[in-house]
């Protein structure tokens, strides 16, 4: 089984711009899109042609990067200022996922040393862009590591949306566990719900899964219950969009809902995310940001009205899972289990 | 509010023939199918033209009247022996809602007087399937009546799947509930899942609550958690598939994880269902035979491939809700309490 070849990039710095899968269009079409303009790489990310918290930062970083190139400003305090102003832009692409703002702020930095002239800086922003992309790999490979040791030696996993390369820099995190547990030797089948509205889990998760060669059952979101009775579901595992201080986890709508049932059927529940994913100025769940998006993502599908005219809509993108029913939180500083906030502090 | 005024019909007998509503095609299109064939009322029941346990229940008494009126035989033994195989046809066009069955047996029924002749027992068979018609609809006002009872006087109340006048001989099981409740002058807001692969809630229920300017919001499956989070949702109520000795009730897939998710947020959760939906031969849920549905519900939509090709996909069309997590069972007879074996014997 070959799964590191890879066989798609999620996305790629490439001649002074970004080249961006576009995974509206998946699993029909595998197109890239070339990206020259930050104000475009800004709406790629509102309209989801890159999705995934780490994916999205790395699209963030890259995109300040575009920013800082294509300034003409020569002054430090005119480049600084403007460039402040794209990551404000940036920052608020999408609101839930902590992974823009954390790439943003990384990026920023580096404007701290006042003696480097634009051209420096330039350089270097473009670099750190590019480490951001290279660590997410890396951290995701020991994320892979490190939780592939908690899953059984078989059965069945479930996972929710898509925590795997296309919401990274590459493997993923949820995935990568998975990815990691199978190269490993472990005889395991991945169910994953198709994840309404947007059917990431559907559409991305079963299409990389199976370009890896591994067993994959995709099932609607309701039918999660269901497996778990019939004792088909050994653990359960996610990727995260923010992590408060306290472990309290926001990822895809349903998420909440799949925690609850894990612990009704003893089963664990595992969260696998990068130490940016983890917002430490957020006390717990409740205070995270959830976007709601557009209702006609429930409304319409293929073009097709689904919901009569005239009916409300509700469409959060997504929830938060109390900690409580976290069993660990793997990531590439170490798996942390509870108590969360004394030991996210320790650990990272 | 003209609730009561009927601004379409679900199933209707119609000059030798039955007119059935084509749910598929709701809520773009109201189409009204006439049908002469027994056999074409089965294919229509199998692809769920019609659905919901007590009207599939009515779809079989009139196929099987159609079936009488049909055949030529003369001789008792002879209309006997065509018109039970016409019975098992019926029962088995869909396996897990009991009411197909009980139709079936209560016109089969009729042929255990042996002196009456073929002609004779045409029109008493098209009488009893007018019967069965005619009492759905009664005992759905009654569960309402009574339903009505037990949901708060405001506040937001949960539903799944569609459990109304399009599931029966009109009104409704737990729409007929909510109908009611609503008559009495309570200020309920519906929030009704999707309801995945076939979108009964969205497509159904949101459409046929609307005709009656009730309230509802649509959300994908995977959302109810995070509404009962809120505080949104004060009562869960459904409708039944087949309910076993034990109270153990089979329903639409869905209903087992949003039981469990109600018992976690201790909120009430209803099951509404006339007497003909109980099974008293099955002890308990899990001995209710659980249809899996064509695989192609799940990986395409609107013909638009969304499951990538050589993934394997599940499909079961029902769950089974445990009685333990069930807070009481609405029926014509009264509202059924644990301990449910006991209760059910009694009140039934």
């Amino acid at each position: 089984m070959a799964m590191e070849e890879q066989k798609f990039f999620t996305i790629r710095w490439d001649e002074d711009s970004v080249l961006i899968l576009d995974q509206r269009r998946l699993p029909e079409e595998v197109v890239y899109q070339r990206f020259n303009e930050p104000e475009d790489v800004i709406l790629a990310i509102k309209d989801m042609v890159i999705r995934g918290a780490p994916a999205i930062g790395i699209a963030g970083a890259y995109g300040m990067a575009l920013a800082s190139l294509k300034l003409k400003e020569e002054s430090r305090p005119q480049f600084d200022l403007k460039l402040r102003e794209y990551g404000e832009l940036f920052r608020n692409a999408r609101p839930t996922a902590v992974n823009l703002s954390w790439a943003v702020d990384r990026i920023l930095s580096l404007l701290k040393d006042r003696t480097k002239d634009v051209a420096t800086l330039k350089v270097e922003i473009l670099k750190e862009a590019e480490n951001i992309f290279k660590e997410d790999i890396e951290q995701n490979k020991t994320i892979g590591e490190l939780g592939a040791e908690l899953l059984p030696q078989e059965g069945g996993i479930l996972t929710h949306c898509n925590a795997g390369a296309l919401a990274t820099a590459g493997y993923g995190t949820a995935l990568g566990v998975i990815r990691k547990a199978i190269t490993q030797g472990k005889k395991l089948h991945i169910f994953v719900d198709e994840t309404r509205p947007y059917l990431q889990g559907a559409r991305l998760t079963a299409w990389e899964l199976t370009m890896d060669r591994i067993p994959v059952t995709v099932i609607a979101d309701n039918m999660a219950g269901f497996l778990m009775k019939q004792g088909k579901i050994k653990a359960v595992i996610i990727g995260a969009d923010r992590i408060a201080a306290n472990g309290d986890t926001a990822n895809k709508i349903g998420s909440y809902s799949l925690s609850i049932l894990a612990h009704y059927h003893n089963i664990p529940f595992y969260v696998a995310a990068p130490s940016s994913t983890f917002d430490l100025n957020i006390e717990h769940g409740n205070k995270i940001p959830i976007e709601e998006r557009d209702k006609a993502e429930l409304i319409f599908f293929n073009q097709k009205r689904v919901v009569p005219e005239g009916v409300e809509v509700y469409n959060p993108a997504f929830d938060v899972v109390p900690n409580e029913l976290i069993t660990a939180i793997i990531t590439e500083k170490g798996v942390i289990y509870p108590p969360y906030t004394k030991n996210i502090r320790t650990i990272l």
